[in-house]
């Protein structure tokens, strides 16, 4: 194998497919990127046995071949680099090692064979559709947050991507949920989109998958079956399996009808609550929203520290409320309101409660409250 | 006690405060910041027992008095207040709590007694001398790196700063070492300081000195007597014990006629031995300099990942020479060199070697090399 490529185009491959990698893993091959030169193109695979990330960078071709040799060290080798050299890349049959030439540097790396190294096998994709990248960035950016990091609760380490019945017909929705809070965001169902199976995409797929959807004009090819899901782009290939499990119906949590309803300023909300919430120490911090006419104060007590008291003008025209929550909680779910106000529906003290953007429903929270 | 005072103002001043105080200590009294409001300041004041620092604060005072109240809290929720907020702070004799008011914000703040902070005992200084603020920054600036961390070693784990004997008179000059690596820098003797006993300034004192440093037109007032040293601007006073201990004589580690002389752009230099060295992954990275005339070749071998190499174009007239030494000392100095070439002082491989700015001789670097 013999190839020559532009530094800039092969640190963005290797940076992405070494990301994939598991630092402290007991299997060396899996700490391995595997070339392929075939062509005009140069394909990186990285994996951690249920993430698989492929690379297709452009380059100079002098002779096809494959080898493997350690990510990591790769992509730091490529990211100290100057900035615009030619890198040259010849394996040496003789050696069993991968030069990697630019300017007057000259690296050896030791390999691993190629046979070791575990590639994917293939699925049988059920539904295969395609969709903006702005479409799935928001469905993920705005529900990873309430994803569990309960081990034990396994089904709940992702989000829930399936087609359900929303206000106005079928939507392509993420759902997530750690039992404290819960976020279903909703999108326009993409055609072909319609017979996909419900799936639960792993929370490193969810953040690994985040970087092919920088792009405002991508379209993702989507394809999904009841082990695994793909999204790809003409440069890069993710497949990941999903987590074995069912997730819990989430439709019974959402409150339907709770009466009382707070409008505020989302920005000046999530600001108010950092500050009331700075004088607790505790690691789930309580605070205190009362509500009276167009009113609300937010306040915490912390005997052994002190106390913190805000108030906020507000649109709220129901009877008197007080009720508590996590103040981590109420800075996520506020935080992720971008366009409007955020709407908050209350029932009582002790009930979930829900929060939107204005009237939109196709993004809703549910928070739980706690005793304050 | 009751006063006004503007946000940027009071954040600066707990800032720089809350900064000495221990995260971790177990006299609770050490966590809080002493607030003493008198005529038209504030004084805030905070001490780990072997550094205090006083931040002096224009403020409307309306009922002088003094209290204590935890010093990373109070940074915390002043840091969080709206930018150009007017700040209330009034000590409520009654609750024993101190209340910080902004805007529709209010915090109560538990409180412990002024009686208990200590304060530190006023020293008598033997010398009293000024010096602008770069000259000071340059001297512990490019002598810090060298401090040693080991704790057995404790009189190596500051900056020595005396006068010593210059090649043009009598210089103020610090020294920092690790056994390992060495850095002189001398600074023109300021009037009054001649009669300064010579002390090792700790790690935490020079670190928290830097922030009164920065401002270039500044004139330092410096106290100096045989157990602690003192750095004063109008703003801030920075009291700190000094090391008890011997600093070892440095003179006979610093080699007077190394013969081999190489020159050597040192951001290429610095680049180049990063890049070699990343091949290994040894905590203790061995990088082999091989010099021929006028070409220098860094290599690195590191027989589980592979090897490096990279080729430099120097100034070199001597006889061949092949020297190793750890990668992080070598990169560590050559960033200290900011306005010209680096020149290196060899004798053998097995001697310590010298590194100096072209030929500036107040900032003279030493360090020993490593079998390779």
């Amino acid at each position: 194998m013999k190839f020559s490529i532009e530094r800039a185009v092969l640190l963005k491959a290797v940076a992405q497919a070494q990301s994939v990698v598991e630092r402290r893993n007991t299997i060396p091959i899996l700490a391995n990127v595997l070339i392929e030169a075939e062509g005009d193109n140069v394909l990186f695979r990285a994996t951690d046995l249920d993430i698989e990330v492929v690379d297709r960078a452009p380059a100079k071709v002098e002779r096809a071949g494959s080898t493997t040799v350690p990510a990591v060290l790769l992509n730091e080798i490529v990211r100290k680099l100057p900035d615009g050299a030619l890198v040259g890349v010849t394996e040496n049959a003789q050696t069993g090692r991968l030069t990697i030439e630019a300017g007057r540097s000259n690296f050896q790396l030791s390999t691993l064979p190629r046979e070791d190294f575990p590639v994917m096998a293939s699925s049988d994709y059920s539904a295969n559709f395609s969709a903006p990248a702005p479409v799935l960035r928001r469905l993920f950016d705005k529900s990873k947050f309430a994803i569990s990091t309960e081990e034990t609760r396994y089904y709940l380490n992702g989000v829930y991507l399936h087609v359900a019945d929303g206000e106005d017909g079928r939507v392509l929705r993420a759902v997530a949920t750690d039992g404290h809070r819960l976020a279903r965001i909703d999108a326009d169902l993409p055609n072909e989109a319609a017979t996909m199976p419900g799936v639960i995409v792993p929370r490193k797929t969810v953040n690994e998958l985040r970087k092919l959807l920088d792009d405002d004009e991508a379209q993702i090819a989507v394809s999904v079956s009841e082990t695994k899901i793909r999204f790809a782009t003409p440069a890069i290939t993710l497949t990941s399996k999903v987590i074995d499990g069912t997730f819990p119906d989430y439709s019974r949590v959402i409150p339907q009808s709770n009466p009382k309803r707070m409008e505020v300023d989302a920005t000046e909300f999530a600001r108010a609550v950092d500050r009331v919430a700075t004088v607790s120490s505790e690691r789930s911090r309580a605070v205190k929203l009362s509500l009276d006419e167009d009113r609300l104060v937010l306040s915490v007590n912390a005997p052994d520290s002190g106390a913190a008291e805000e108030e906020l003008a507000v649109a709220y025209a129901d009877e008197k409320l007080e009720i508590g929550f996590n103040a981590k909680y109420l800075q996520e779910i506020a935080s992720q309101v971008d366009r409007e106000n955020a709407v908050f529906l209350f029932n009582s003290s002790g009930d979930p409660t829900l929060m939107r953007e204005g009237n939109d429903t196709t993004a809703v929270y549910v928070v739980m409250p706690m005793r304050v």
